[in-house]
């Protein structure tokens, strides 16, 4: 939901990258990357192994997945069923459905009525509903003898419920009981060449603010009582924050130009909080509560939430792949 | 919801006429009629006072408002201000919220995607919500020293949710704890002459089906724990119900009229069982699942939400009038 | 649009069976069957040589192609592919697009907030515009060395415009000069039956009301300018229609029946058109301006602009199928 | 419609305070201001007077008025009917409606599905259409004895219909011949400050890009053959534009501190125009096609609609005030 946008980043991979960039061993964190020459997609997987590593990231111990697959931005002939595909196979690990009955609950988050935040309710759109049939009808109904009890809900944002989200899926998960949530959601990501271009699966659920610990607003297994799996693709960039890049890379020129060595000189006696506090000061109290999103954005979610849709009803209808 | 066209009538007002037609009187409910010559609007309240009344009625006891307002069909200036404030009325005694502070849920059932099922999720569009406001800021940011915490969902229908509307109702009830629970709802009607001139309002909440008792997918304090003020206007008639009063019509212009007085006497032959059995041979089974609505249902069911939304602002902010 | 529903019926097969069951040949008409055992689709051609025949037809000479797929009406995995494909067939046998370079204006008519009439709307919002593209980079930016010019316009309809559709048509149509102009459209049946189950193609444009003739209000080559092909289909019968069935059935019972022999005689006393006299005194005006529509609309309208958005996309991508 | 982001700014009222804080006069350009403390409305109007006026300024000759009012962006309990009276003043004298029959054509400019470009759709769908039904029944039918036309067109945009919209709306206009168009805009202001708080009303039609002329894609008497009266808020901000305004405050920053005098001096050593080429080459080449908007822009766009159609209501119902 854009309402996290306080949050510099929902990408646990830009979280690690922060890191890096200062050159800093973040122990207690592994990481593993793999490229797909064929698909063109480049796989990071990040594990928060320790609270230690937790406490650094900001983000709660677990497994994050980060799919970067630029072509996702470009329309093809269909949905990027190559995506979904390498989606699916991530899905699978993490959602362990391999007992023989089983019932998922996919929560569409997110605003409908807000382009960019729409993410969630659109696939939430085009999924297989299959909870209420096989209840009724028995799971042969279905023509599986696999009962797989799929429901989903759209809870809406706090400014139209004025409930917390996760006051509603706590009651609705009590009283429906399935084995696991799934929850899609559009993200906040820190660069603007990751939106639209990238899919973060994480088996902590969602958690809101740059919290560890169990903040009474997110979604996980602590708050919900089930296990939650998170699907989220970055379609905003918070405003401040694309000021702020571009500013950092206006010191960075002033501090490195052979022209500008004056300015260089003077900068270096800043460390980086005094600089960011620099920054913060210059950056418009009007900024708060913008958000950035490409013109596009329409059809760029319209047809990611394919990408996804198609993915979650492969791995409810067993697997295998299917046109559309 | 549109899934109740099962039912013949949602109208208690439509039952009770049932009765009346055949000059039966139901012991155990009360009738009261006026009618309102400026606004012309015609209420009629009727009240199933006792267990055998529900029996014979095929509603539950408690208290039907019904608003028969023609010109809710009618386009005006705006959205008809003089039914909202009778709405208004009715609500208020029904709602009880003396009290200083109080929560409540309102709930558009139905499914958005359907124009004539759309009149709950629209009337929810336009709330003032406003829980989450005084949950943070507490109830003088609203500039009241009195808390009206407003909360509102918009479920969807089972098809989209794979769950009954309850069980997703008595989790949000359990997690956040409303004093009252509003539930807006297109209804079906017995007779077309109704579509969108009609508004009930009954303090026992919503009761699929004929059944009295406690069913199971009932919207009723029974159910979900809080009282169950349910607001409801008939978008659409049975398919089935349409074709079955014209042949009823039909039937009775063979029984009456001096040029068929041939068929009149055969079909006197015939109980009203056995006509009613011979008029459902004729129906052809593709009406199932069909209903009937006004061709310009978008702009009627827009107009008829904000007549009820504007009421349960009022009603919310204190009872006072506003323009839109 | 659903504003055509005075009309008994917008299929020309409709119209045909209507003198078949009263078994009289239609000089100037010929009929074309044939049967896809595999796909399940019956493929009916009625061509329309004369314009004695179009008089007796009431629709205007021409080619009318008809799919019958029941299938269409349950959801598949996908959106129907196989009957996307034959579809395809006709357009290309209507469209003549074997010319190297080609203009296309799509046309989604009817109202995109009355869910059985928004089929035309949802199908544009489906298609791959290119027109503008190649306008400003060429053909080639196409990857194709064909310019094949695809715009799209969604003129709403009237009681949203003030306009009739042909006055915005042929505006855009002098400015734009498409070599062809494809309209889609939601469209009447008269029998329940055919509903969401029929494609019918047709290369004689939109003619409203049962005119033969140059309506004014026509979309058609002589008013528009350029040829149209027609792609309807049926998402409403008229309530009065549905009404009217079944009471010839009643009288059609009460005509044959021996328990009823009585009436049966009476009833022979009248001819056809007294009958269908008598029928419409006994139809509730009520009715008039009433359309009858399934409970799942919603799904089926959104499933079958898929068919055809995917058939049309074929089409201009020169014929070979993809996955959406 | 967003396709103008590349514009620095739509609004004049920000093109004329560009020069006035590098303090130049503008030959040909008259100013003129005006505060209304109860309505806590500011109006500027700029005159363009002379051909050198428009070409400084980079808009054709013509009256643009702004009204600048804070409290559209905040919520009140209706639709801001005090800025709607206002904006009403303005239409009447633009419109020079004093004849006595005329005929109307309003263009709701923008693509409905991106929320901050969905303005022009929005208020189209609120509007009062009456030139079908005084066409059909005569301007009796309406109750008045002037025949005001009016109709209504949500065109798209052009990556929806391949089409520019001049070229529909000529069409449209030669067809149906309407005294004046009425063009609604979501425009791209420069400062965030002005976001959703500002309507600019101009007789000079919608002239994209900065160019004085006869632009092709403009909208203006000269491309449509009848008077275009625009009117437009900003609802979103170029993301370079806003990212451009920090950095200039960065560098002001560094110019005058006192801690950072070094960078001062070597900052002095350019000028503008060498400042603004070191920020763009700075400025990210992501942030391209990419633009701001609040995250409450649902609830903002739906709000403003309201209070530009209750005017344009007022405006041809013949001026009175009326309570939507």
């Amino acid at each position: 939901m854009l309402e996290k946008y306080s949050i510099r980043t929902d990408l646990a991979l830009e979280q690690k990258e922060r890191f890096e960039s200062d050159n800093v061993e973040v122990p207690g964190v592994v990481l593993d990357e793999s490229y797909d020459d064929e698909k063109e997609i480049r796989t990071t997987t990040v594990k928060i192994e320790t609270e230690n590593g937790a406490k650094t990231m900001g983000k709660p111990v677990g497994t994050y997945i980060t799919m970067e697959a630029p072509n996702m931005t470009v329309p093809d002939e269909g949905y990027h069923e190559e995506i979904s595909e390498e989606l699916l196979k991530h899905l699978k690990q993490f959602a362990h459905l391999e007992k023989k009955d089983y019932s998922v609950l996919v929560v569409g988050l997110g605003n409908r009525k807000v382009t960019p935040d729409a993410l969630g309710p659109y696939v939430v759109d085009n999924l297989n509903i299959t909870r209420h049939i096989v209840k009724e009808y028995g799971k042969y109904a279905m023509g599986e003898d696999q009962a797989r009890l799929v429901s989903a809900i759209v809870p809406g944002v706090m400014g139209q419920t004025g409930m917390e989200t996760v006051e509603i899926l706590k009651g609705v998960v009590e009283e429906t009981k399935p084995d696991l949530l799934i929850a899609i959601d559009a993200l906040a990501a820190r660069s603007s060449r990751r939106l639209n271009s990238t899919i973060q699966i994480a088996d902590t659920g969602i958690n809101p603010g740059s919290g560890v610990g169990n903040h009474r607003n997110a979604i996980t297994e602590d708050t919900v009582g089930v296990p939650v799996i998170a699907i989220g693709v970055p379609t905003v960039v918070d405003a401040a924050t694309i000021v702020n890049d571009t500013m950092e890379n206006l010191i960075e020129a002033l501090e490195t130009s052979e022209t500008l060595k004056g300015v260089g000189v003077v900068m270096q006696g800043y460390n980086a909080a005094e600089k960011y506090e620099l920054i913060k000061e210059l950056i418009s109290p009007h900024l708060n509560g913008l958000f950035v999103t490409p013109k596009d954005i329409d059809e760029t979610v319209k047809r990611i939430s394919f990408t996804i849709s198609e993915s979650l009803n492969m791995l409810f209808s067993g697997g295998h792949a299917h046109n559309r």
